[in-house]
């Protein structure tokens, strides 16, 4: 079966993505699953871990940024779909960012939401190809794919 | 002088996009500003003002985003400039997302946001080619580009 | 104001054309409107008119066909907009092909359709930013951009 | 021998992929055949399938068509050639946005249709690299490109 | 009335672009025309003229042809058309490798020939849009655009 | 040793392409050669192979080069590198308008040209990164790539 | 005339711009010359006027290089021309950036270099389409575009 | 684990790609380093070698850096990431060139550069993603990616 690398963007707080990858694979696709860092502390310290110690929050947070940003432009880059998957908690900034970064990059975009975000997220509703509610049906949907 | 076309991506419930072009044409720059529909309700009814009265929320969401994201993307495709502003308040996901479709549409980036939002707007401030603190910090950027 | 042009992809028996113009400017909007030819014989004569008489109609058709698309082509590739009209008549395979053309270009892409058609036309809709059922209700979209 | 990735436009009523993808094997080509679900039920029901029931035939479609368009896209991105399949049966709007699409992301397109839609099909047999009149002559065409 | 920007690649020994631009205006289109030096000995000589003399054929031609190109992609990349015409006399590789050029950017092609030269421009033919047989007969099709 | 896909340009009446793929592979470089058909009669015959006899020379050529051009802008489009062959006999039309179109697609030109053309090809020599005068000198290119 | 944008890669010490603009000006060539800022303090501090005090010179440098780094990818985007400067003195590691920056872009290169650079400038010359010695030369080769 | 295929542009008078290249396979990474020749002998003789004696060097650093220009383009259009490489030694123009080209074709670029130059490469560093002092680090960014 074919390979398909799919791009993961949303927080990097929860468990998500082990359940989605679980899920696609237990459906027998063979995917590639890139994204950001998903360690937080780690996201948050790669700057100073690297570079050392900075002059400050805004600087600490810009040479890890930096990293960071490296890190995902490059993976995003050969990712045949974006699936940016947006809960109830945490600004998310990176996730909305990284769909539209997507869709204008000529990436499909499936989006995964709770019914209760609907109305915060009909702007990047109607940017994606298409919109499901759970990370089964973004399976669901992936699996199709190869159907 | 030199006009330039500035899409401005940011909430649509303050006026801060007057602010802004008042302190830039207060600085002799020609600018064109273009953005989202920001006059909030006109922004939410659109698709049933336009298409009729939609079975449900979700749907007349989806109407109304539809037409909403055609009139952005038509006049974020001839811009020069993205100005993405944020605060506080408000989710501001269309911003992010309007934000890093900007950049990867190959179209400069100058974020504006307030300090206490550095650590959450860290990924985005590394895609932007600069970011500022306040709407007059903007102008003054915006009048660099001519000086 | 500034205008836009616009790319009108449809049948070319009957005036909707004319019908979207004055309802477009009748709300004050500075359009230019581009499309294909028209006039419905000049459309495949065309490449008899210019090249002489070719020696059966697959020929003759594939003369004007030339030039037509070099119409089309050249047109398209200028516009802000796509307006992709369907009514229950004719095969419009070319307004079809537009649609997804103009989509595939980065073009937003404005979806006119009698609902009778929403079923067969659900994966266009789907390409498209956003589908209307009427030629006023599309001027109202075009005008919402500016709003 | 080096594989090839096609990408099938046309209705999904018939058997012609089969048809085809046996008449290339036979020629001793490695193809790989992409292409929208040809399951014509699993087509239309895949939104509810998938979503839940929808509150009525236009939404039903929307949700469905946004998954197919999911799937095409992401399969199309990746096509060395798209084949349209043109019949005397069905609306194949579909298959002419995709023929559409296709050449203008400058994925050559070559174009199988029945001698009695030449003058139907005029404009898409112009975008057309090569347009031949049944499979076996399309198979003839793909054999060629490695002969 | 809309101008157009024509690019015009042919040999530069007759005087084919004024016959066209002549024939072009005569019908009413407001055309800006470009293309390469047309002067011959000028083209020949650019190199040396400004940067002295060189140390043998060889070198004053690439120096000569740097300038040349340098002009013609300037002028080749904001061209809404480009007309390739080709004679009988000349090489004509500058001609054709403008047309492969043009067309592999996006502008449309309508080539030029006798028909003398058909089958020795038979590819060309196929990838050009339209393809006529008079100077008179290209600036029909260039008025038709606009018809 | 990674692999190069080499599109070879040139006339198809010569076996100039052996040639080249023996030096090339003679120095360790594993190479895939992709270009036009060779076999310079089946190359104007394919059209009435595989579609029938056409009514006259110029639709005969026409079916043919739209599968000839089919198959070269396939192969073109995975191209690493274009190599460009121009020998003293022959049009060689196709030969620069490949050339033209590789450069404009962004593929890297490696022209090959007996020094008694330098005059007629210096614009191409222009446009591509390096010319040689021989096979083996361009062999030697090649394998530079990887030195 | 028709007016040229061009983009002036080089040193912010000397005032070499002004003496490229009055050749071409001279010339009657209508141009819009555009690049970063020529004031040096300014480009230095720029930073650090508009965002305040930075906690030492390499985050004074930073701030000020992306708004620096703002105006020149806005200003560069829309140029027809790159000219870059390079002389004896200074690193110009800018003005090879933008170089490099203006040819991976499309946007055709004339670089000007004292013949003392020669040897370090090979690869950026192979880079540009046209090379010249003098800003009197690049202005000969601007005029040069129009004759 | 996932090949990367990295650009490694600088200057080709020390060792210091075999260094990155053994602290990022240290670290379990499976890349592709690509790059200019680095036989810095070689790379100024390579027009000679192929070509034969030139009428003097400016002719013959032309003849090897278009050679040397065709090596790089090819290599660096396949990169996933650019690393760009800075010293105190050279001019390093072709670095700060490679540098500019990679970001402008999308390819994200990691700066690595002594902290002493930290005032003349702050626009290009504004350009990077990221920028770090040392290679060491280099190879803990590159392995970031994939952690």
């Amino acid at each position: 079966m074919q390979a398909i690398t799919i791009y993961l963007a949303g927080e990097i707080h929860s468990d998500w993505r082990s359940e989605l990858e679980r899920a696609v694979e237990g459906r027998g696709i063979t995917a590639r699953f890139v994204g950001p860092q998903t360690v937080h502390d780690r996201s948050d310290s790669v700057g100073e871990d690297i570079l050392g110690e900075q002059p400050g929050p805004r600087y600490r947070d810009l040479m890890g940024a930096g990293i960071n940003t490296l890190r995902t432009r490059i993976l995003m880059r050969r990712a045949d779909l974006a699936v940016a998957y947006f809960g109830e908690k945490y600004k998310q900034w990176n996730t909305a960012a990284d769909a539209g970064a997507a869709v204008a990059s000529g990436i499909p975009l499936l989006m995964v939401r709770d019914p209760g975000l609907t109305h915060a997220l009909k702007e990047i509703d109607s940017m994606a190809s298409a919109t499901v509610e759970t990370l089964e049906q973004a399976a669901e949907v992936i699996a199709y794919i190869f159907e």
